[in-house]
């Protein structure tokens, strides 16, 4: 997948930009988008830059039936000096690889899959838009595109990225949400596809999500599927506790996605000079340090938000209110820190951000 | 759904059939397929037979990545009396509708379904094979369309019926089958979706196939998600075991998929007057079983192989070798009484096979 070897067939006409205030999570797409093939024994072929369009399969590709699929999210950003920034793409690359692995599904070169990110960004980068807050959604998938009903990977495969400019997760400042424990469906155990991101996973979340979402609460924490006692994720992020002065967070331990912002949350943490352990967390234990008036603060970590404060947390039917429903202070300032490190204007200790070259040889 | 409400739009070119020696599972489909599209606040609508083709989707369709999407696989048999039957076609129907509602997607009308799917094999009943062992096989799916990145239910779905002209599971008479009794993965968990026919949980289940097959097995054999100590079911199919005259099947324990086989051989053989126990089976059990010479057959059950013996399963490093190796006596006598069934040889004491009219309206 080398970069020179990526065929650019520029669109010959350009969609309509949505305005600062009309942008809709993932509905609007760039003008163009970035393709690849991979068949067995031949590996990736036919890197291509397209204009944005439709894709035709057979009805009976894999992926209808078989759902081998990965997918990344990140975002670039848009500074007030005009650069343009990714916050750790290479991780997202690395556990694209990962998913891919536990789906017996190729590998991408991610050094090489980055470069044609890069590339597609600059191509369509007055789509990203620079109102606070808002940013580019990146999205990196592959899908299984074999014509094929017998179950066994794939031989065929598409990888391909989509950017969607996305509007500002918060509207006026930070604003914490309500979870509802989640005691019935389970999303994953270890051993089982937890740890991957891939569609599965999804679609066995939505029952959930909507019944949550009936009973007034914005998102599930899911518990582990073998005791229903410990905590592991909230919807699609990770979660943090702080709890008596000390920060927690449930360890990787097979059933769980290992975010990237919960990575660089833990970083800047212990940069700060807090102690933060990864370890198992009872539901038990969070109720107790509730009663206690030891639950200081909560929050959800992911993409999307960064930051997602937690007001109220509601386990077997008791409301657990978390610094009265207020975002707390650990919260607002790792959500500056890390917000401010992505537009540019913090200083990066960790050397996270990818600066694009401002100047694009495309076009 | 109504019948009649279903637009035809025949093939002006017909395919060439493939030779009765050259079918391959899964690989080759009929000249038409059933479709219908549903829009939430609208139903179902567009409901059509047409053509064999290629479907096109945005790149944002959310079947490519929160992967909602259920399907079915069911046979149409050709009779040596020229009469082409189905096998209790409203059990997949129902099933479809069952994993459907896990997977927060729309129902389909179970009965015009039906009707929808005996049209579709009426108009290409010329693909059904008959040469001993030889069926159509049938491929109902709905798959998520809405092009939208962000994780919720569709409001648009697909529905589809594919037909496949397929060859015997069996060369010569039935053969067992060595199974590798899995320890590391997980196909699935009550709260998860293992009682679904769909996507995802296929997905999971490549990566220990591969390695099952690398190690010379033809499948897996599932045990449970909380404490990997009970028999779940196999691959694509369900397990049962002869232990000391009685026969024993894993109970519907909220993750493993209720197979229409199954069910119909619990029927079977209680109408025989057997002994059959649906419980908790660990394989401690299993095991001691064989070791005192109790373990009499063990089987799997699933529409592709109808009856699938077991001739040696390996847990943890040991092989267990059921009856020598070969097929038992109750494996080949429900083998026989199905497919006698289902292909109108035997009587139908049970109202199972639908017979489709022999003088088509259509074509
Ligand atoms: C299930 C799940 N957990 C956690 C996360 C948070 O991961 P990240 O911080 O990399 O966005 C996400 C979102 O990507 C997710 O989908
Ligand atoms: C996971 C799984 N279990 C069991 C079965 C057997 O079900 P049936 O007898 O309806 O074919 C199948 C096949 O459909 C399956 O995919």
């Amino acid at each position: 997948m080398k970069e020179q070897n990526i065929k650019i067939d520029l669109a010959t006409t350009k969609k309509q930009k949505p305005a600062a205030d009309q942008l809709v999570f993932g509905k609007q797409f760039t003008d163009h988008m970035f393709v690849a093939d991979y068949t067995e024994g031949k590996g990736w072929h036919d890197k291509r830059i397209v204009p944005y369009e439709p894709i035709t399969l057979d009805p009976s590709a894999m992926i209808f039936h078989y759902g081998q699929t990965v997918f990344e999210g990140l975002k670039a950003y848009m500074g007030q000096d005009g650069s343009i920034r990714l916050f750790r793409p290479e991780k997202n690359m690395e556990r694209l690889n990962k998913s891919s692995n536990r789906l017996s599904m190729p590998k991408v070169d991610e050094a090489l899959a980055l470069e044609a990110l890069k590339k597609l960004i600059t191509i369509d980068k007055d789509w990203i838009p620079n109102a606070e807050g808002t940013s580019l959604y990146i999205r990196p998938f592959m899908i299984s595109t074999e014509s094929n009903l017998s179950v066994s990977p794939s031989k065929k495969y598409r990888f391909m990225i989509i950017l969607s400019p996305v509007g500002a997760y918060y509207k006026e400042g930070i604003n914490p949400v309500k979870i509802l424990v989640e005691n019935e469906y389970i999303r994953a155990v270890a051993g089982g596809t937890g740890t991957a991101k891939t569609a599965g996973n999804y679609a066995a979340s939505l029952k959930a999500q909507e019944e949550a979402d009936q009973k007034g609460f914005s998102q599930v924490l899911w518990l582990d599927g073998v005791e229903k006692k410990f905590v592991e994720e909230v919807g699609s992020m990770n979660i943090f506790f702080k709890i008596n002065g000390e920060i927690v967070t449930p360890a990787l331990n097979g059933s769980i996605l290992e975010g990237v912002t919960r990575n660089s949350i833990i970083q800047v943490l212990k940069h700060w000079g807090m102690r933060v352990k990864e370890r198992k967390i009872s539901m038990k234990e969070v109720q107790e340090a509730h009663h206690n008036g030891q639950l200081e603060e909560a929050f959800g970590t992911g993409t999307a938000a960064v930051i997602s404060p937690i007001g109220e947390l509601n386990w077997e039917g008791e409301e657990m209110v978390v610094n009265e429903g207020k975002t707390g202070e650990i919260s607002k300032k790792l959500y500056e820190t890390l917000t401010g490190i992505q537009l540019g204007k913090l200083e990066d200790p960790f050397d996270w951000v990818v600066e694009l070259p401002k100047e694009s040889s495309v076009k």
